[in-house]
């Protein structure tokens, strides 16, 4: 059973998630999480070592609502359907996000590339699974037959790039325009790997 | 002739430039601005109305600076040509960022895509700037014969946000392994919509 202890850090870490994802992890002070916890600072530091250490758990957090939500919409699925799924599933995230602030890889990635390496390894780590995840459908398409792929490394790396990069479009411009036109030909392009 | 004003103000955004592009544009705060210009708060306000403004002035430098260094690497090209190169140069800039702290476009528009309205607008000017160049040397590449694009607004759209994507791996993982795979693949995506 999860003691009173275990429950204050999850609340933490959860209204920590939400606060470092839409204001930004540097930007966000220990006074704004909190306000935003309704908590002492020593209540805070008495669960987490340091700002950067909560800073991780909260992008572990918040990295880990977003793939609970693929992993819904891609449950049963393998192979190229499932590949397909994730990129119709990534659309979607884009013109609606999971979580407020946006794709949370995206903006700990941008945040910790020349800052925080304890949440840069948290990020390298998700990012890691990710293209880890697609390349395993991508094989598991290859070996039933349905896609002709030389190189799936290469091209988990291109499509978790484009994502990525549709997240980031869409969050600027938000008319839904860039989600469909970059989500149709993410679709075609693994369409025209079909082998024959 | 350029004032001294003019002088100070160049100055002053030059060296706010590289601070927010490095260590983020709500991080860094105004002393922080102050430091890194060695001038006092008024003698920075003198030129901009606020830090908003300075942000925005900031972004247009840094954003500046890389198109400088696009408009150099396609110099005297057009169509097809060009928009390879353009892949290739992207590729260079991912693994040897031309300024500090990585993609000024990547670090300004997960700032302020869900922040700072100014910030925002001047990031879409930059973004939309990028995607109509594109779209324009693949229109060119068709009209030439040179290539079959059924929907280059898309493909423009897909090619930005698959290079943003790709500086975002790149800057996280540092291998330049990404780098290599996604250039490789988005050439490659390019040569196939050639012309028979």
């Amino acid at each position: 059973m999860e003691t009173k202890g275990e429950r204050t850090k999850a609340a933490i870490v959860e209204r920590a998630a939400g606060l470092f994802n839409r204001v930004g992890y540097a930007a966000a002070s220990m006074s704004d999480v909190m306000a935003e916890t309704g908590l002492e600072k020593g209540g805070i530091y008495n669960h987490f070592g340091s700002k950067q250490e909560l800073a991780a758990a909260a992008f572990r957090h918040s990295a880990g609502v977003v793939a609970g939500r693929w992993g819904d919409a891609l449950a049963g699925m393998a192979g190229l359907p499932a590949v397909l799924a994730m990129i119709r599933t990534a659309r979607e995230f884009a013109q609606r996000p999971p979580v407020p602030g946006g794709c949370p890889y995206l903006n700990a990635a941008v945040e910790s590339d020349y800052g925080d390496p304890t949440l840069l390894q948290a990020v390298r780590e998700a990012l890691d699974g990710w293209e880890g995840r697609l390349r395993q459908l991508l094989e598991a398409a290859v070996l039933a037959g349905d896609l002709a792929v030389p190189d799936p490394a290469a091209v988990a790396a291109t499509l978790v790039a484009a994502m990525e990069g549709m997240f980031l479009l869409e969050g600027v411009f938000r008319t839904g325009e860039h989600a469909a036109r970059i989500g149709s030909q993410l679709e075609a392009l693994v369409i025209a790997m079909k082998s024959r």
